[in-house]
């Protein structure tokens, strides 16, 4: 008979932000497959078999994964954030779509985490607080046109961007570029929240104007989130600055 | 001295799914502001003060927790899901905004939660696995000609579309005619979920293709999950469908 298959998200990395739900498949597991640095977060008992793999072997990982699951396991796939935005549940269910039948009858079970963009948000006030988009900017996934076009068309319609994947030392200039497009598009006072290892000892939230907005504020660990014309920023003489969206758009507004 | 300001998110309602995170601001905070049935969700103490008031009276709701924290109360904002989505975070900025000076003092601490949209992906397979966007349907908080702009723009970008607030008494109309400005854009066959509940008792997901769906198989406590072109099911004998957006786009696609 079939293991269970968890694919849990650890949230950002603050254990505080780790569901019970979460914690509850880790104890039931046996073996677990992921990034070695997400694995790093999950407090194992010696009798947990740890499977550290490196960050673009994610179907690969899936496959192996699904194998020991079928062959009676109860594991654990281990993404960081949530598993279903832009990690370990959508390589599980494509390596299930074009596996073995079996894979099919396997207990999938999915547990959502805290996603870096609400981890961000929370921590600079509610810039996610109207409608919004969450857009990978790794051209590794997606061809750098269908990029471009899509972040044209959601700051056209007024959509708060959170971008996943900003920049890493094989993409060092997409970031810049995406920022140039939406200067096209939105007002020079647009707020932008470079929110590094959100909840983590190493966090850091900058603002920046989009006018100014400079790639080299963000890093891989760095969810960038860019405002709509809407956005606000609240200036506090004691605390750093706020940036909320409002939840009402008025008569005439875009 | 001003006490602290929480707002917290308790997620969709299943407590496994609360992060320690915001249980501890629970634990923290004397007086508690939300409505009813979200607070319903917490376990209060009894020297704990629970402020019930309705759905619709969120800034309200913002202001006389800031006046009690400003008094030198600890108090908690209660949303379900995130907070910081469709939610109080927003409106608690908004009143520290265009309020009196001493409100900027606070000190709030926004605590994120796992929103419906997660909830709901991570039951079907992994629906927003690729760009996503979240929109609220609700022509409650912005003009309808606006919610149509952004319906058509998002789907001609090619993102998963999350509908919050689909339908409501007072809105019976407005998700049958989002899916028919979704048909003139995606496939017939374009899956559409409808997740109730996700993570509570009385859960109920369903899959139709665009074509045939139907606005009466959503309620108030449904979050839409529109897929894009790129999206696809999973039939399985033994198992319920699953519904997922591969990772990559191939060249040549939108």
């Amino acid at each position: 008979m079939s293991g269970r298959l968890y694919v849990i998200g650890t949230g950002p990395g603050n254990p505080a932000q780790m569901t019970p739900e979460a914690l509850a498949a880790v104890a039931d597991a046996a073996e677990f497959f992921g990034y070695g640095p997400y694995l790093d977060r999950l407090s194992l008992r010696p009798d947990q078999i740890r499977h550290a793999s490196d960050n673009r072997e994610e179907l690969d990982r899936a496959k192996t994964a699904l194998t020991s699951a079928v062959a009676g396991a109860n594991v654990c796939v281990v993404s960081g954030g949530d598993p279903g935005v832009f990690a370990m549940a959508a390589a599980v269910c494509e390596a299930i779509d074009h596996g073995p039948s079996e894979w099919r009858n396997v207990d999938l079970v999915v547990v959502p985490g805290i996603t870096a963009m609400l981890a961000v948000a929370a921590r600079i006030g509610a810039p996610l607080g109207h409608d919004f988009c969450a857009i990978s900017l790794s051209d590794n996934l997606k061809p750098w046109n269908i990029i471009e076009n899509r972040l044209r068309l959601v700051a056209e319609a007024g959509l708060v961007i959170a971008l996943y994947n900003p920049i890493s030392k094989a993409r060092p200039w997409q970031l810049g570029k995406a920022f140039d497009i939406l200067r096209d598009v939105l007002p020079a006072k647009t707020p932008v929240v470079f929110g590094r290892a959100a909840g983590r000892p190493d966090e850091r939230m900058t603002v920046a104007r989009l006018a100014d907005a400079d790639a080299s504020s963000a890093d891989m660990a760095t969810c960038v989130i860019i405002g709509s014309a809407e956005t606000r920023v609240i200036a506090r003489e004691t605390k750093p600055d706020l940036v909320y969206t409002p939840r009402f758009i008025k008569e005439g507004a875009r």
